[in-house]
């Protein structure tokens, strides 16, 4: 759509609101594209430029989206104001480019609520004790309305994505995984952290820390209902596996035969560390002649620089080898009955081995199992994990 | 130039000023044709936009230029600082779209300057006492600047345009117009209402009422002085011309033998007041049969709404007839020194009576003398009036 049809888009689907009664409070982000020209005008400018002076440029996209919708509103005869971060009361901490809301004052808000107008707030956008606007980072728009929601203390909070909510896993490599109706909080962040994106992680952590229940749903179709986010309740642990998850972005590196003495998994790890390489899984195994093998994952962005690391590190270490492999992936199950349910593991072993799936790391915790095996393996292996937990729009449970 | 080489020349001629060890604070407006841009895609949304909404989405523009300009100054390595017009302290009336500045706070730009900073102010833009951002409407960045030198007491206030300053005649015209070293406020303030259009005449109002001198120069050749607008002093007065305004924008009614009774002229320009149409020259003829004439003219815009106003309205005053002519142009002479010096009417008459220009409408004032005629006689009338009073670059006084 263009950016005109977009906004009278957003413009339909906040009339339906207002004519069911509700009392409706609106973030709205940059227009598509607008951020990224933005950014472009900068570094043609200056290559390396200023955070506080990046933030003033940023808010821009979201001024001019406040300003058109509330206009679009008016157009359908519906009472709209437009109000910055600022204006909304967003205060945040002078971390500019990803800054964190320190408060909300919603009185402003409230006012204008209660006049019977709508309010259109410009989400990514808060403003610092001194006055400064801030921006909040990626996913920033979705937190200033989960913030929103929480300041307002509102009833529903509806976060209007491209997707229509949650599946059980990626429908383009599982054409019938079927949509969440529910899921927890800490049930979203692991699928987040384990590579499903529809929402960043801290926006989720914020809702959970306030309680504030939210709705993902589809900005294109508004007929059908999305996906519900909020506290865990019992009923959740019936379901066994909530769903699959799959990171695409993972490369793998072992260093092995290092001389089993203290320092040498700290030394490693620093090296990395120091060059703001995020490691993620890690197994260390004792080989009996008491050398010691780690292997760990990281992002596939870092791989050519973690394995050059590691070349030097393991020389100082004598270690004998560094392979590295960045043709793997991993999958995970996620779910809150894995709490409750035993022989999770061994059912996804069963299922990966039974169709030749070599895994090659493992990583549990209380609510989720990863597992790391070649890439060429990606469809299979989350197919036949997602038909074998009984995940499958028109699927019951197998091998358990 | 593109948008980002002309941001980067605004760096370099801050940079020089910075170089002197100037203090600089700088106004800057959006880049050329955004504001244009975000007014079609507002009434793409919606036919009427909300003047509040209006203003917060042209904010935008000047908003990205102080970001980009504080980045393109931090490249050169000069410290700077962007401000919208809130923060530099811009407080308005709440007339959306054309508000007036109320008052100026410019504690904080002081405090950044007195650190060595530059500081950069969104000009066009302020906010009005509920906080909600308000634009000044045309010419609005001129008047940011001329505010802010008043606020800052400020040794020189630099208008950077398109033109390197204001000519004794419009040199398309005249090619040997010269560029006027020193003119008063008063004389600039008839230029721009004359038609001669360097600046808005509410920035120049606004300077005079402040005492504000200011110099209009160019943003291209940074090398040539330009032309500085201050109080009159008396040695002004020496020149009894200082320039030749020209409005082709002029268009001529008349209504004729409108039967000699009270009110006659008020229901003419109640009519034309009503219609929001601006009459400027007026001329009252009685005739020996007890009737009388109106000549007057308005902006050609407003021609054919005058034209069809007048012809209903001449029906009910019983007038003759109604004639119009929009090919017509006025010429005015300006000059402070006409206070002092006699006969200026006349050669300006005689002059033009020299080259068979024939006078329609004649109307003066303290210090300038404006003439109406034919279309056609508009470059031979301003070139002779400039000769004349000896204007040409290489000139002298005629016929004095």
């Amino acid at each position: 759509m263009g950016d005109v049809d977009r906004i009278k888009n957003v413009a339909n689907i906040i009339r339906e609101d207002v004519e069911k009664g509700h009392q409706v409070a609106v973030v709205v982000s940059a227009r598509s594209g607008v951020t990224n020209e933005l950014i472009a005008r900068a570094t043609a400018i200056n290559e390396q430029p200023d955070e506080r002076e990046m933030d003033v440029l940023l808010a821009v996209g979201e001024q001019e989206t406040i300003a058109l919708t509330a206009m679009a509103l008016h157009a359908l005869g519906i009472e709209a104001i437009s109000m910055t971060g600022a204006q909304a009361g967003i205060k945040t901490d002078p971390a500019h480019t990803r800054a964190r809301i320190k408060s909300m004052n919603c009185e402003k808000i409230v006012t204008h609520l209660e006049k019977g107008s709508v309010v259109i707030v410009a989400g990514f956008q808060g403003v610092n004790d001194e006055g400064t606007t801030t921006t909040l980072g990626r996913g920033g728009s979705d937190l200033s309305a989960i913030a929103l929601a929480s300041g307002l203390n509102a009833d529903l909070c509806q976060i209007y994505t491209d997707v229509d909510g949650v599946y059980t896993a990626d429908p383009r490599i599982v054409p019938n995984a079927s949509k969440i109706q529910e899921i927890s909080y800490e049930e979203m962040l692991e699928m987040a952290s384990l590579g499903t994106k529809v929402m960043q992680a801290r926006s989720v952590e914020f809702a959970n820390k306030y309680n504030v229940v939210f709705e993902v749903r589809s900005s294109f179709d508004t007929s059908i209902p999305g996906t519900i986010v909020k506290q865990e309740v019992s009923s959740m642990e019936d379901v066994v596996v909530r769903g699959v998850a799959l990171d695409r972005n993972q490369a793998k590196i072992m260093v092995s035969n290092i001389p089993d003495k203290p320092g040498s998994a700290a030394q490693i790890f620093e090296a990395l560390g120091s060059s703001n390489v995020v490691v993620d899984m890690i197994v260390q195994n004792i080989a009996e002649d008491g050398c010691t093998d780690f292997t760990f994952t990281v992002h596939r962005n870092d791989y050519a620089t973690a394995y050059a690391l590691l070349e030097t590190v393991s020389k100082e270490l004598g270690a004998k080898k560094v392979k590295g492999d960045d043709a793997i992936v991993k999958i995970s199950l996620v779910g809150v009955g894995m709490r409750s349910h035993a022989g999770i593991a061994n059912t996804m072993f069963d299922t990966l081995a039974k169709e030749n799936i070599n895994i090659s790391m493992i990583s549990t915790s209380e609510i989720k199992i990863s597992v790391v095996v070649d890439e060429k393996y990606l469809e299979l292996g989350v197919r036949s994990l997602h038909e074998a937990f009984g995940l499958d729009s028109d699927g019951h449970l197998k091998n358990l």
